[in-house]
């Protein structure tokens, strides 16, 4: 409803409006006449400084080819899928949202449960453990029978964790770490054995890679994510194209898997067309094989009852939900999950980060100049144009990537909190929160590359070999 | 063209097609009413004996819902796959002439060569052993490449042989054997490597049954297959289920093979539809990986240039079609060909026999008593109905099972020959043509169970662990 205001609002949501499209177009053509990335990263933020403005002036999201309407943008709020919902699948995560995702309008479309107060009170009660930030801060924000695994937790009846990794390239950004970060929090908070796989398969058939390229790549990633501490007692980290070939159980189970789901199925879930490869088309069930205690006979003998908890990115739960529906068909436990958001690029929220493209992350390779300077230049920032301006107004944390990035590794609760209120106020320059960022990010990629460094191809080899695992069943 | 007599013939044609149509519908009835299977049998047998002398008169085969067309049956000439064709997929062998599948048609339709004189004697010259007489005979009777086979072969370029079988029973029937017993003969014609694949993922995809069954029948399977005589030292026999977890350069082919082919391709290929399992999707690449020797680096070392020689019966050359067109764009050989023809069903050569129908066929279990029980009362004749009609018109060798069956067994040429011409003459009657396949199969079964008693589980442990070969490479 609008006020009596409206023709003035009128005009001014139109030019917004019409400034929004030209500068589209603009970001459009620089990209196409392949210009310096310094001015399409330019215009880019720009691009997005006014769909934040629009969306304030609004109250709605920029739509393109969607002019507003009596001042309001239209939006079709009859369909389940909304032509304006964020797109959220293993190959694509998008939005036109500044913020990011919109993440309680994704657990009503996939079905999942939000991970509330009262979930975090009752890991802390039965782990006795203060819950991990991601889990305070909402970054994991999602589940599915998460109180089924604690219920069985608290009667002694104990389960495994299994997360994992695409290896598409040697070079991970610290966005790849958040699963890391979180399983390993879990492994010791509740103390069980924990899969790791990497589908190096995977990306030999979705990339222009070699498989010996993605077996490499599939080993590099393993030394990152060992540095994350990993027991290597309690820890059985896999490449799919080692391990298929080592694991008559694994394979078996990949076969029953594939028997039980249909193309129209994999199409209806993941959006596979006739021209498709057949290794795209039943990769599926690879992934999700190791939701079942028994392809690990190595670890859990001939057990199949051993139920799996899985914490993921939330695009990775289309995969998850093709597993939850076969298992009760093939006599297994459903797995259960833990969603997390997606971790922004510098550029902002509207996309999942590239590791392709150096400047769109923090590499756990850079150097602390490297971090300094990448902050410095591309976070997108949710300040004022002028220091006056932002002393007067104050900034937005909301939309500010080098604060989402705080919320991720900055472990003080009061510091962060501080932060965001002097931001708000215009208290903080942006200058000064970057350096905030800057002052968080070097120490913690200095360590990970120290503990990187110390990860032996003998130490790898162990992590990699199938074998019993330590742990009270 | 038809001759003055036009009118009268066309009549009788007529009159034989409405008489065959019935038959057709008295077969179908009885088998919707579950009928006793002889009931059913007989009634079988007599519409199959219309077929043929609808055949002789009209010169045409019968085809449900063609009437004759002036005295003719209307046959579509234009189209490629013609509405009268024999279907031949891995799945379904069908024709509705007695005398079996055409297979010149098929030659064509496949884009395979025929094995003619000049390649039977080129493979006498270059093995310096008389050509097995399913060679002689016609039984394998197509071909893919086999002259680039030999020409590599005389310039001391080996090859390996790759065949295989699906175990969907327990059970094997002697026509199961025709590959088998004729790679046998390969293998010490030329002195190269073998590997046999059993697909005991494939029937666990397609059947009903359990993976515990379909790997049980595998391993039952294979004392037939070795009782065959296959040397241990230069034969590999693999169950998919374990092989392929036990094999990572095997499970490398596989997804290498599944990113080159589309589901449009295998649509094409095996008419899969989108109800179908993604298992079955995906499962030809495993048929077409042990087609590439990098498969079997425990016979092969790390080469991927040693060509594959695959002798099967023709249904199953839609793989090898799929193979041989991924082959070059992988940077792997294609492999060369050998195709039988089928080995025809007790009652009639018009399909594939079944496994599950147990007097489709002789089984490698039958005792001597149902060997004869079985030709006597099942194998279908091409004999007249009285004896003076015999004796005055003669049989048709052509259209007669136990005939045919001889054929396959019997290796006497001359004594082959014989029969087949006292046979045609009236000379032998059915009963005694009977005699002489039962007194060919009684002993040739006895001493295969002979040989497959002394097939240990030690022995089949052998032949299927993954190990070096010997042979000259």
């Amino acid at each position: 409803m609008m006020s009596e205001s409206e023709t003035a609002t009128d005009l001014s949501v139109m030019d917004l409006y019409n400034h929004l499209t030209a500068q589209g177009e603009t970001v459009r053509n620089l990209k196409t006449n392949k210009a310096p990335k310094v001015d399409i990263d330019a215009a880019v933020q720009l691009l997005l400084k006014m769909k934040v403005d629009y969306k304030q002036v609004t109250g709605q999201d920029y739509k393109a080819g969607c002019p507003p309407v009596d001042g309001l943008v239209s939006i079709d709020n009859d369909s389940a899928v909304e032509e304006g919902d964020d797109q959220v699948d293993p190959w694509t995560v998008s939005t036109s949202n500044a913020k990011g995702v919109d993440y309680d309008k994704l657990i009503v479309r996939f079905g999942s449960s939000k991970i509330d107060q009262e979930l975090v009170d009752r890991i802390a009660r039965v782990t006795g453990k203060t819950p991990h930030h991601f889990l305070r801060r909402g970054i994991f924000f999602s589940h599915r029978d998460m109180h089924q695994i604690l219920d069985a937790y608290e009667k002694q009846k104990s389960f495994y964790l299994y997360t994992g990794r695409g290896p598409s390239s040697e070079a991970m950004h610290v966005g790849h770490l958040i699963p890391f970060i979180f399983t390993k929090w879990l492994q010791d908070a509740f103390d069980v054995p924990l899969v790791i796989q990497l589908t190096d398969d995977e990306k030999y058939l979705w990339k222009d890679l070699s498989q010996e390229e993605c077996h490499r790549y599939a080993v590099e990633n393993a030394k990152d994510i060992i540095a994350c501490g990993f027991d290597v007692n309690k820890t059985f980290i896999f490449s799919d194209m080692d391990y298929m070939g080592s694991s008559p159980s694994f394979y078996r189970n990949v076969v029953k898997i594939q028997k039980h789901v249909t193309f129209n199925q994999v199409k209806g879930i993941f959006g596979f067309t006739d021209s498709d490869c057949i290794g795209k088309i039943s990769f599926p069930a690879i992934q999700a094989a190791p939701s079942f205690s028994n392809s690990f006979p190595q670890i859990f003998g001939d057990r199949k009852d051993v139920q799996c908890l899985i914490p993921c990115a939330i695009d990775q739960d289309p995969y998850f939900r093709m597993t939850r529906d076969v298992a009760p068909r093939i006599g297994y436990p459903k797995p259960a999950l833990l969603h997390s958001t997606f971790f922004p690029a510098l550029q902002g929220a509207q996309t999942k980060m590239s590791a392709s493209d150096a400047n769109s992350s923090i590499f756990l390779t850079d150097t602390p100049k490297q971090i300094k300077n990448k902050v410095n230049k591309h976070a997108f920032s949710g300040g004022k144009d002028t220091v006056e301006e932002h002393r007067k107004f104050g900034g937005n944390p909301d939309v500010d990537v080098s604060f989402m990035y705080l919320t991720f590794f900055l472990e003080d609760d009061e510091q962060l909190e501080k932060i965001r209120q002097d931001y708000s106020s215009g208290a903080l320059l942006t200058g000064e929160l970057k350096k905030c960022l800057i002052e968080t990010l070097q120490p913690m990629i200095t360590a990970h590359q120290e503990k990187r460094k110390l990860v032996t191809d003998e130490t790898v080899k162990q992590f990699m070999s199938p074998r019993k695992l330590h742990f009270n069943s």
